[in-house]
């Protein structure tokens, strides 16, 4: 029977893999088409590196089940059970990706009776590897890393999205979000926006950033949180929902920062979307 | 006499050691001050570059002219004359650097007769050497970039900056400016933020973004926008002010693009915030 050990490295070694075809995409002309809408793009290397991590995995762990942001898109359903399940974005940051902005990352999870045991980001274009594995640290091109402690939301550094949605009460909603953050009672140091919800959670994990927040159904899926999360709380740093109540990463909103006391100070601040 | 070139040199020589200095700092711990505001801040490494350029550049070219972002918080007149004249942003992006943020870089512009004939935006971060010549095209790391030539605003990456005032009315306009671009008329890709107007202005250069604009006397100096619009006009992109008039580099006001109808696209969208 596997360790998680051997399920880590294997993830590792399909990372780097996915992340080398991603590069070399990068820098090609890319075929575009749209998901849910005009802002939701898709391209055959969102497709074919997905395709390329599951039958890799398939191979080797042939019980496990899998959830992949692309087989989603197509129909398959999305249900995580006990069993080991890898869970798989296989270009996060589509809208960079296409528009050549160096901030696309291949996002693979190990969910093990619902809890993740294996986190890794890797931003092949930046070669940034994010790791983690439950219980033992999170890494970055293999030196450990560690949010940044950050107490304080008048020194924040915040990450934030404004998602696909183009709808205007969830931009009424995620615009007010953010003002909330730039006024004289929360004032924060500024925000950031990057396009990549994976790399945001990894700026937290590495102290880059103070805290993220994302939610709704337009913004974020499990894919784009599993590894993330694992990664974050590995460095030390705090998950919770948006609300504030108890992360659930089937549950499309996710709140991440340095410490407690900020996760709360944001969560209190947030106008929910849902 | 020297010609611009033996300055486009030692502009990059000075850029390069400046990087290295910065670096350094930036995986150190930093002691903060701020200038205009709570999010205004400044390291001793803002100055202690900028000194380290001016003299080494005056002790080449002791006839120039210098204007600095710190020598000009510190209360020095900014002028720009028909003088050569080297126009410095020793940290930009410093509530990055502050942060360990990795979009932090070195500006440096020679103007001539009120143009600018070398610039050269350097991130030593993430290694990427961004340089122009007037008439000589713009390169990253020695290859030549182009802009997208994107002109059409529902294919858009814009690139944003929320800016450092905490004025209410100030923040009105800058996110109702933001908003029009996530809206049915006006829908782009998405917009992405990072905290450095020289690198803002390199995205558009190099394709990785189709436009950037910053307004505002809170939000943007000559020493931001000097180098950075050279290499965005050598990459093929266009250079105008906010108003969609010409751009003038004292103004605090810049808007680029990819090309000359995305560039009045977004003008015709923004409202003024002087």
């Amino acid at each position: 029977m596997e360790t998680w050990d051997e399920c880590f490295h294997a993830a590792v070694d399909v990372a780097r893999k996915a992340g080398e075809e991603i590069k070399v995409a990068f820098s090609s002309e890319k075929r575009i088409q749209t998901k849910s809408s005009a802002t939701d793009l898709v391209t055959e290397t969102d497709v074919k590196v997905e395709n390329m991590i599951i039958s890799t995995l398939k191979e080797k762990f042939p019980t496990h089940s899998f959830i992949g942001e692309e087989s989603a898109a197509a129909g398959e359903k999305v249900e995580l059970t006990d069993n080991p399940t890898w869970i798989i974005d296989p270009v996060d940051g589509t809208t960079n990706f296409v528009h050549g902005f160096p901030f696309v990352a291949v996002s693979i999870a190990l969910s093990v009776n619902k809890k993740v045991v294996v986190g890794i980001v890797y931003n092949a274009i930046l070669d940034y590897m994010f790791t983690a594995q439950l219980g033992k640290g999170a890494f970055m091109n293999g030196k450990p890393i560690h949010v940044s402690g950050q107490e304080d939301i008048k020194k924040t550094l915040l990450i934030a999205e404004l998602g696909k949605s183009r709808d205007a009460k969830v931009l009424d909603i995620i615009f007010g979000n953010l003002r909330e953050f730039y006024n004289e009672e929360n004032i924060t140091h500024g925000c950031r926006i990057l396009g990549c919800a994976t790399l945001d959670m990894c700026q937290v994990a590495s102290g880059a950033g103070d805290a993220y927040y994302m939610s709704g159904k337009y913004g974020i899926g499990v894919w784009d949180m599993a590894a993330g999360a694992l990664i974050v709380t590995e460095a030390g740093g705090v998950v919770m929902d948006t609300t504030g109540g108890p992360f659930d990463m089937m549950s499309r909103r996710v709140l991440c920062a340095s410490s407690e006391k900020l996760a709360r100070t944001i969560a209190e601040g947030l106008t929910q979307l849902d």
